[in-house]
């Protein structure tokens, strides 16, 4: 099909042209001052999405996961503790990246739909007498279950056990989409992508670290050479990178940290929430459920919706994209083929998001499924509508 | 807003993005042999799209209203007649510009949502005795009111009265998303421009000339340096412009014209016939009227609705591009505040007229109409769907 | 050759990416009022770029050729007289358009390779004793033989002769690019288009009317419909056009009118002149001679470069294209064969255009002219390089 | 300055337009079989560009140095052996780099200017008898000084010792470019980038492993999770990547292989000589000295340039861009202050060269060095003419 529709998986998101436009600039010098007015930008615009102060900002030439060796490498030694839940299948692949690097991980196994369990979390720390645990892992948003976390308990139980492990957050599908407060929650590391609530193409890891993980780097034994944020930190004082930096990239970012500014970070998050209150009005509509247990711990970026017993949730996915050029996430690891996703973050409007759901409906009833067309755009376009009381309640 | 939708006016339209790049190329030599590649594919690909074996094909850097100048500028003279009916605002400007240019115009008035009335104007052309009627003008689809004619019919009406008149035909918004028979139709000026159904910017005025028509340019007496096809020719015969042409425009169309035959041309009027079909649908499940009058009038390419007496259609229009960022079309003319447009022709997918129904919808609940949100998303789905009989039977 | 060298033809120019990207901008419904936010940008923009106050500007989807017909069609009656010197293929084409919309032209024929011979003008006018003469026609830079006109001196002509015919300017080649003074010069109609100095693609006609010819617009006669400035009056009070407007077009107009003023308009002649200057001295050193006969006419866009005796200047134009990919212009009417053109205008630096005369220079020794390499391009440095004492003269 | 020059750093190149905008393509679902018809393209041809059969390659979201990090950690385990010659910057980050992740480097102390000595490195291999060297590193380009090393010699001196260790070539400024013979060499590890051969933006390391490198992967003990090559093969297998693969940097890599296969390896290879000896006779024209000592250590990709005693060569780079907008490279490490660099490599032209050399002769005299303007682009025209006798003798 030549015509492009929008995407619908959980990243990466559709992107603004603009963006795209500005990541496709024409080479420039980048040991030059040009590079400077790209660079600093970039660096205190994504503090200020994080709600943090102080956040010591870098940028990699990598992904996501490039993000978590990044947090990892810079701050701990082989033999290492962390502690880390593990509720779907990005949680899954940190706590493998830990293991592969040598780290011995304390692992709480949560069942796949549900948040971070800080109480258990709580008891784990109280239990670690002799404070081996060096680090607490938490993935903020998990994209494989459409579950979002809660991070500022995850704090508390650091707090109330009295525990000076460092707390790591992925924040990949929920950084620039969903509210995060890196300071407030004691965050030490952050970690996201581009590719996400940026709106642009994959290729940047983007961290914060705190001061007490900016000491603990000074300590950590873990090798590292292109991930070493104190190559960065060198770099950024000159205006410089250690190596060939993004510079298109970095500039698309530049510009989408003023696009998400002029539309207003807590603005950006209301759409987000209004857009996902709308796309899970339309699953209730159609009878089916979130693989998130509760309403709490819902994502306002993804939504991963099981499917009936004995039906395969990926064939949604191949039928969308084979009859109606549309593009929605299949299920991974333990919940593949028992749901699947949409995407609803990054640079989407409302009327996207009917276009989506209207399809996704389609789909399921050439399946079979017994879906009554226009049901769920029905039930979306009452949170979308403007006068909509559900609209007003929702943002 | 800083996201794009999809437009629903009925041009211009959707451009698909690798259209728009072969727009902007970067400068050529338009006197090197490399425009000959860009012109030639052009003039050959058009009139393929318009069916016929000889036509010739010009092209100005103009619009669809240049196009108009063009066919009786350079056919005809001062005080010559023309026969022509007038049911909508398309219809209008070219009689009035025939007026303007000294001609003499015999006009059938027809009401607004009907079609030519061939029947008149075969009474018209009989009644011409000593054939003053040199031309005949014919709208074969009036953007105003969503009307499309029957120009075989008008062809059958000339040749039932052994008239010698040429035949005029605007195409602007059906060629190249409805089947036009420039050969089979007896058509002897054809008229389109380059925003409609060929999905390019405007810019471009495109017409396609018989022999017939070619004749009386050697006689036709009314001034044209600009529009004059003789210079256009001569032009043509050396790969070059009598000015500096529209080459970008060109690279574009030649690109259009690539991707129109990649989906085959019948399978373009078959997308564009089965997504009106679903618009239809979703007006009838709306419980409101099409401006046109009978199904055999409906056009493809754009449908104007009639709102309740008592409420200003343009008000769809405005809460539309205000709250949800999405374009229609107005009314013009005789049914302006009666009706309001969903343009549904060029780059567009099934997906993202659910888009536009869908916002409609929200936009007529908000503005009190006693629309039910989802019911013309529904009906529209039913014409979409894969399995749908009705897409079956629409295509 | 997959790689892009700049262009050196005498228009369309080289155009920033930065505009080409804002012509191409998605569609927008051209009747909201985001339209209006570009047009009358662009009418302030052209007003300011012509220095006038109170012009009345007028933006055509056409070209300079269109511009000339809209100039003669809205303000001239059949059989009206118009007055103008012959000294080069684009006066020639004006005059020859006067002809065909059957207007009396009194040619003053000029050598090409001179400029309008102002005193023969007086001559003319004041032999006209019963105000026959409507118009005076004016090329101020004739771009088939690279010589400017003073159009101050044709004004004081019409003034000296007492005479109230109007003064129409074609500025094509130009405007934007050298000092056009539309007040002070008393000018009633300039014509422009859209692919010299404002560094668009062609497809625009821009036009500036002073208040005398608008009044003349009441009674001129001649036929217009496509070009009639009435109907764009009446549009542009609404935001509107009287047809599609190329809206990407006056997108990138307004973006190209923005950076001619972030560089500041008399940066920008200054740059011309200056880059111009170095092709002069280039042409110096190779021994050839400009087509234009003295300093004072010499364009400072666009340079036409006698060859010698027996040689075929065209060939140099071939050979660049098919042995360097790069574009230069051909000599064109009279000059064919004896000269070739470069055209140094729009978009363009010092380094670019020694690129251009390097090439130049391996061309010509190619093709056995007795030429030096890195001559031309030595002179052209020494004006070009910052410390240059040409280059302070030049600026 | 808002009209873009070329560039002359030493990569990023400059880039096709195409190349870019194939870069920045709309989203895709990277996990639909699209993926597929973008990565195996970009594998095949990247393996037919190191002229290897069976070459494993893997493309990971980083720079050169990632391809480095990937190199290492794949194959080595804490406290390995590796020689390498230090004769640049770029073969000391690499040293350094192999240091850090725990390695011991057995260094060859090499000047910079010179090439690695094969000599040496038999004699280094011949002595170390118990085989603990497991890899030997070399740099085939060092951008730093502009000196390309024999790769083939290395091979003949591993070869005549008798020694197993492995191979590995940073060919980061070589590849596509410059003849490699990943094959005939006995190449066990390549590296490469995305920003200077292939044209694109950074953010991509491109690496091929041998049978044998593939072998010590099985065995390499240092941790890795981002660039561990074992999880990217299982990915490409499936079509698919370990992480959010960078699809748009891909289908430029699609693109740009296309373009060169189209061009012709070898032809690309000749214009790289054809352009870089243009540059070396400019040099030698201005009365000034390579970095690299001798003609057979010349590279084709990047000209390192020394100025006079008491000149600070760096200068250049500031005044060529403060007052021409052009950018040249600044000498690093040992040479910084005493060369500056010209990049002559990617999509780049003769007549793009000649701008370069122009404007630097330019910047030269401006400086006050006593260089002739002219005389240095005389003596490339002289190569890249047509007809040059030095041009056939260079291609």
């Amino acid at each position: 099909m030549s015509f492009q529709n929008p995407v619908f998986i959980p990243g990466p998101t559709n992107m603004p042209e603009a963006i795209r436009q500005a990541c496709y600039m024409p080479t420039i010098d980048h040991r030059s001052p040009v590079f400077g007015r790209i660079l600093h930008p970039c660096l205190d615009g994504v503090r200020r999405v994080l709600k943090s102060e102080s956040a010591h900002i870098f940028i990699f030439p990598s992904t996501g996961t490039g993000g978590w060796e990044t947090a990892l490498t810079n701050t701990l030694s082989p033999g290492d503790t962390v502690l880390a839940a593990r509720n779907g299948m990005f949680s899954h692949r940190w706590i493998d990246m830990c293991q592969r690097h040598g780290l011995t991980v304390q692992v709480i196994e949560t069942p796949w739909g549900e948040g971070i369990p800080a109480g258990k979390m709580e008891e784990a720390l109280r239990a670690d007498k002799d404070r081996a645990i060096k680090v607490v892992l938490a993935t903020h948003n998990e994209t494989a279950t459409g579950v979002k976390s809660d991070i500022a308990a995850v704090r508390r139980a650091l707090d109330a056990a009295g525990h000076p492990a460092m707390l790591f957050v992925d924040g990949v599908s929920s950084i620039a989409s969903m509210d995060f407060r890196f300071d407030e929650w004691g965050v030490d590391v952050a970690v996201t992508g581009s590719q996400k609530g940026f709106m642009l193409p994959a290729g940047l890891a983007i961290v914060g670290f705190s001061e007490k993980a900016m000491n603990a780097v000074e300590t950590a034994r873990l090798p590292r050479t292109f991930f070493d944020v104190r190559d960065m930190a060198r770099g950024y004082a000159n205006n410089a990178f250690p190596y060939t930096p993004p510079v298109g990239l970095m500039n698309g970012l530049k510009l989408s940290l003023q696009m998400i500014e002029d539309e207003g970070l807590e603005n950006v998050f209301a759409r987000h929430r209004r857009i996902a209150t709308g796309v899970r009005r339309a699953v209730d509509a159609w009878g089916l459920e979130l693989c998130a247990v509760s309403p709490d711990v819902q994502s306002d970026t993804v939504s991963a919706i099981r499917t009936p017993e004995g039906f395969n949730a990926t064939d949604i996915v191949t039928v969308a994209a084979r009859d109606y050029g549309m593009a929605f996430g299949v299920g991974l690891g333990e919940v593949a083929g028992k749901v699947f996703r949409i995407g609803h973050l990054g640079s989407l409007t409302d009327a996207m998001m009917l276009s989506g759901l209207g399809t996704a409906e389609m789909v399921m009833v050439d399946l079979g499924l017994p879906i009554k067309l226009g049901s769920g755009v029905a039930a979306a376009q009452d949170v979308y509508r403007r006068g909509g009381e559900a609209r007003k309640a929702a943002a």
